[in-house]
């Protein structure tokens, strides 16, 4: 079997990665709630052959600066709940969900997801998450959020409670004898009796084992400890954009993880976010990005760029030169690099604007269907992927293109099917059902 | 207008409200986790022009005694993501998921809702528990379940941040508005800063008010503590059947407590649950109900009782009389009162058998579509009844002889409709819509 490159659909902003990708005249910023807006969305990638869907998430309102809320399309549907809205719209597609392990409890969690999992036949996905920002913490009883290195300390044990869980119900265990009266096996369900650092869960799980067994894991921290995390437990990885040596060298270091953890690399999937801005000609593509560039507000620029360099630049005009000297330490939200701190640290003086610009265009590639296709095919070639997921700058004309455009492109030079032939999510990232006794011996404490 | 019976869809087991259910010729029990299955369940309820339906929902698997793995059909969808499912296979019946507020964080509970309000026009519920077992604590952390009345104060500060946080958006707080760039007035957004004894939440919540304003609430608990929290809180009460007399006390009572808080009564259902066993013919009603009664094995019938009394008797046959001397205290479990407890006491030695079956007989209409209906009008008329959550002892059997031969009834003698007329659930059980600054203004603290 040839390699495959891999395709996910990911919906970050429900008006598209842009932030303000809303205000395009195609953007439907008034259907952010409604299911068809999302069907849409999934049958379409569906239409693509994308592997997945996945939904960004986090559990709280971008509110740290006034902008976030004037500017921002951040109302959104809960990822669970529209994922299994989704499964009578779809056929083949998965459907992944960012969760947080800091403010959930497994129990809830795996049972939720095998519920989707049973649902969909198959198609559950999970990107745990160890979520980042003090707003987070505080709809959830604490004042500052947890710290970095006890979030994937939590994390990890969140994941073996949870596969445990996964794991109460034999393969067998149901009967549904009705001759006989008996509904269950007694002897093929297991008792997690987990007592850890965190968690205190008895078990079992009031659902058997999902179709998948495990549905497919997602991660996404970028920190050595999330990579190390994602080394010892995810079936996958979301990653950055990088320009592509630093993109190959990320991946040849995360998968080196991965061998250190005793895994096979091979079933391990490294999928970096692109963000194609795709028209039949390269000019035309040049004038859609300049065009969703120039919707973004100076004040949410200004806002934005303050929240990430941890920096309060609010009040100044996007074009003030400032010199960076940070007021917040950002570190304990995330540890995976800050471009943008590093460009203001390298720069004597620096713009807003100029910031927010290079990120942007460091973050896109914009062209052809063909160009966009080279950049695919270089770096699933290239030792940098082994697959993307997807994001469209504004929604839903952002992912119509790609499917219009690009997939044929991929599909041409053999990159991607025509169709879907495997049946769940798993057997599409080429990995093994795990065993229930296998991943109970398995446990690591 | 005419006062309507409301009707529910109650589903208990997945195999039917009599435990053994799933055993009948026409049961599917290897369907408990197949989406078409509930799509069936719900269609028919809308057929029968359901005013909702409402999933039971416990947090653990009922393994107190061996015969509850072995016999008991407990395998089943979780509620949020399988109504959810449902969204698309209906379009105008209530969807109610029952949700433990001892279990969960209301900054969760109320997304998941709002969002499965929004996805589904206007027709999310929940039934607000505060959980039963010592067996759902010890999933979540714990060792016991939460003291009873803690478990209400718990349960009252669960509600005040729910409905504030989904008040945290006026309703014309999004703007949408391509051409400024604002995508929400920040004006009409309230931050919830609650800080209580059981909960500290910050909020907005990152979805908008949900269509209903407030999704339905039911609630379910017939202890002084139970009602006291539904007449101030709720918008409609489950409870159990019980004989003619003492459900007319209880509605008089109920709806008295309602007054008392200064609440509508009219503006408060209260529906007892009915398990109708329906055929064409009395005499075959009663073959079907005996046919179901006997399909319980005598070890679960024993250890039902254990459970329910909290006496172990396991070990001894079903037709052993026995004294009732409880060897636990089940009053931290529920202060309803407890029937089978009250029977035990009253007789000098019972049988396990005896109090099985006058359970059952008690609890379930056996008869002609004729004898249902009458049963019915006389409560709702009788003041014992606003109208009934009907549970099906098996199905999906039961379900569809109830829209078949029972439903045609009501309607001929005008208790309830040919069609839906009202767009959301709250509409239909005659609710207005809350405004978002009365309810704040009317937080109880
Ligand atoms: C492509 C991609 C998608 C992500 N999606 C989410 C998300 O939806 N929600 C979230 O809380 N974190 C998300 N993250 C991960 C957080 O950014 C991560 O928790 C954060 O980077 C802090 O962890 P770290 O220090 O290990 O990177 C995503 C990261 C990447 C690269
Ligand atoms: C018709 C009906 C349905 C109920 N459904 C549930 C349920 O699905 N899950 C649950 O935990 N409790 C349910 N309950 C409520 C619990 O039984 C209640 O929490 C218990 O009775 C303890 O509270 P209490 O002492 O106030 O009655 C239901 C009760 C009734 C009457």
């Amino acid at each position: 079997m040839t390699r495959r490159l891999l395709l996910g659909a990911f919906l970050f902003h429900p008006g598209g990665a842009h932030v303000t990708g809303w205000r395009h005249p195609s953007a439907e910023p008034d259907r952010h709630l409604d299911p068809d807006f999302y069907a849409d969305f999934a049958r379409t990638a569906e239409r693509g052959v994308f592997d997945t869907i996945f939904l960004a998430d986090g559990l709280y309102l971008w509110d740290r600066y006034p902008s976030g809320i004037d500017h921002y399309s951040q109302v959104r549907p809960e990822p669970l709940t529209l994922l299994s809205a989704l499964v009578a719209h779809t056929r083949h597609i998965g459907l992944a969900a960012t969760v947080s392990t800091t403010y959930n409890e497994p129990y809830h969690v795996a049972r939720a997801l095998a519920s989707l999992d049973h649902l969909s036949g198959g198609r559950a996905g999970w990107n745990l998450v160890t979520s980042r920002y003090d707003e987070e913490a505080r709809n959830f009883g604490g004042d500052a959020h947890l710290d970095h290195s006890r979030r994937y300390e939590r994390g990890a044990e969140f994941v073996r409670v949870v596969e445990r869980l996964w794991d109460s119900w034999g393969d067998e265990a149901i009967l549904a004898d009705k001759v006989s009266g008996r509904f269950a096996d007694a002897s093929k369900l297991t008792t997690t009796d987990h007592r850890g650092e965190f968690f205190t869960v008895r078990g079992p799980l009031n659902i058997t084992r999902p179709p998948q067994g495990h549905p497919v894991q997602f991660q996404a921290g970028g920190s050595p400890a999330g990579q190390d995390l994602a080394a010892s437990t995810a079936d996958a990885v979301f990653t950055r954009w990088q320009p592509l040596g630093e993109a190959q060298a990320f991946y040849a270091g995360l998968k080196a993880r991965v061998v250190d953890h005793g895994r096979d690399p091979d079933r391990f999937a490294i999928l970096p976010s692109i963000r194609p801005v795709v028209a039949s000609s390269r000019a035309e593509a040049e004038d859609l990005a300049e065009e969703l560039l120039a919707s973004t507000p100076d004040t949410l620029i200004v806002e934005d760029v303050s929240h990430t360099v941890g920096q309060d630049l609010t009040g100044r005009s996007a074009d003030e030169p400032f010199t960076y000297r940070p007021d917040t330490d950002t570190s304990n939200e995330s540890r995976s690099p800050n471009r943008l701190a590093e460009w203001s640290r390298a720069a004597d003086r620096v713009t807003a604007r100029e910031l927010y610009a290079r990120a942007f265009r460091e973050q896109t590639v914009v062209g052809t269907p063909q160009r966009v296709a080279d950049e695919m095919e270089a770096r699933f070639r290239g030792g940098a992927a082994d697959g993307f997921i997807v994001q469209f700058l504004t929604l839903p004309s952002g992912i119509h293109r790609f499917v219009d455009l690009v997939v044929p492109e991929l599909q041409r030079r053999g990159l991607t099917r025509t169709g879907y032939e495997e049946r769940t999510l798993r057997e599409r990232f080429g990995l093994e059902r795990p065993r229930v006794a296998a991943s109970i011996g398995e446990t690591r404490v």
